[in-house]
């Protein structure tokens, strides 16, 4: 049998009903966005989920780990990192639970072909392609530039796969909040809830949760902040909730 | 000489430079949103202003009052209102600063032939026109209700107004962002700053500062929140100081 974890990887604890995740060592490893992403989305029991651009895994097994969906699939790009999650699915011994697709989301016909889904969560690339130098054949430039999507492919992929009231949840930056709520009025999707994320009370906020509705109503609901840090140093308590307070 | 504060008028300090506002007594006084908007925008020497919706004149007054405009124009649809607002602004020796005009703001043909502005201002009715009962005739509910106008109606006028490059200041409900960032894209009006406005540290956001720029380039940033209130009571220091500490 191949080994199921390589020499220039790591297998890592998510504390989380024993859920190991396969990651790179020195290549992109996911980040408190997903998680905060995967904790963000409500999944009922048998809800069909997908997860776009995503990357390691790490939001399908998290929401495997905490709800009870019937099945999470995973679209990712890069064929490195669909190989590698998948090798975490039968680690875990998820692997009916949870399926990597190596696929270009922006290929909305291939897209289609999918059954359609309850959720679909993404934690997309957050940067403009014109901001800053970037390798293109650079994994973690794939994954933080908007090289392989843009905002705009993100949610026309989302709308493929979309059952009609299906929610998409997205995490993203709030300078990108015009681009997003823009884009997603263009494709129907009204946004419905949105949970601004600040590193503590004094600060801006550097995170944005997004929950909206495939043909959802207008009416845009703000959550609470969820603040990373404690004014007093140290994670917030919310935090460390979420992380299993095992960060 | 004609009395200038009636029988069902207050005359009230606004702790600022000694100018002081004429309200009635029962209909619409200005809230704490008002005095936020008035507070939030930038308004440099020498730069002409437009205030919409201006009833009772409170945003031209305060803007008067801590900054140095050339002058400031208040567009109102009540007559009545630009009535009292323009006596404030005789008590006050300020008629040649500013100016309140009776003005239907959808009137885009009427609003061009004032002269172009650096910076609008406006803090427009909150209430969608079908949310709850509202009588037409009632001044406090044109105040509240999109009776009048609605978020569009306020962002054509506002380009119908703004030099290119001008500044557009908003303060809204944070539930109206995506109709208010759309309405802004649609008029080529880009939004540039948000700051939100929570009651403390633990409750959402019930308050939106918006500035937004005519013709400007896409980039969004998120100022640190104002607090109303202290997580331990009483006011904060920032609406302290925005009062005058006499609140």
């Amino acid at each position: 049998m191949e080994k199921l974890i390589r020499d220039d990887e790591t297998l890592d604890d998510l504390q989380l009903n024993g859920i190991y995740l396969i990651q790179k060592k020195h290549s992109f490893r996911f980040g408190v966005d997903a998680v905060l992403l995967a904790n963000f989305a409500r999944v009922k029991k048998d809800m069909k989920v997908l997860d776009l651009c995503s990357g390691t895994g790490i939001v399908p097994f998290i929401i495997c780990g905490k709800m009870k969906p019937e099945i999470v699939y995973g679209i990712e790009i890069q064929k490195e990192m669909v190989e590698m999650a998948n090798r975490s699915a039968i680690y875990n011994k998820l692997q009916e639970k949870i399926q990597f697709i190596e696929m270009d989301l922006k290929d909305t016909d291939k897209l289609k072909k999918i059954e359609k889904v309850d959720v679909v969560t993404v934690n997309p690339p957050y940067k403009l392609c014109n901001s800053g130098i970037i390798n293109e054949e650079d994994s973690e430039a794939i994954a933080r530039h908007e090289i392989c999507c843009n905002i705009d492919d993100v949610i026309a992929a989302a709308k493929a796969v979309l059952k009609d009231n299906g929610r998409l949840y997205m995490v993203h930056r709030p300078e990108r909040i015009a681009d997003i709520i823009c884009a997603m009025r263009k494709y129907k999707i009204e946004p419905k809830v949105i949970r601004p994320v600040h590193p503590n009370t004094k600060k801006p906020p550097n995170i944005m949760l997004i929950e909206a509705q495939n043909y959802g109503g207008k009416f845009l609901r703000w959550e609470k902040p969820l603040y990373i840090y404690k004014d007093t140093g140290g994670y917030s308590e919310e935090i460390d909730s979420i992380y299993g307070r095992k960060i």
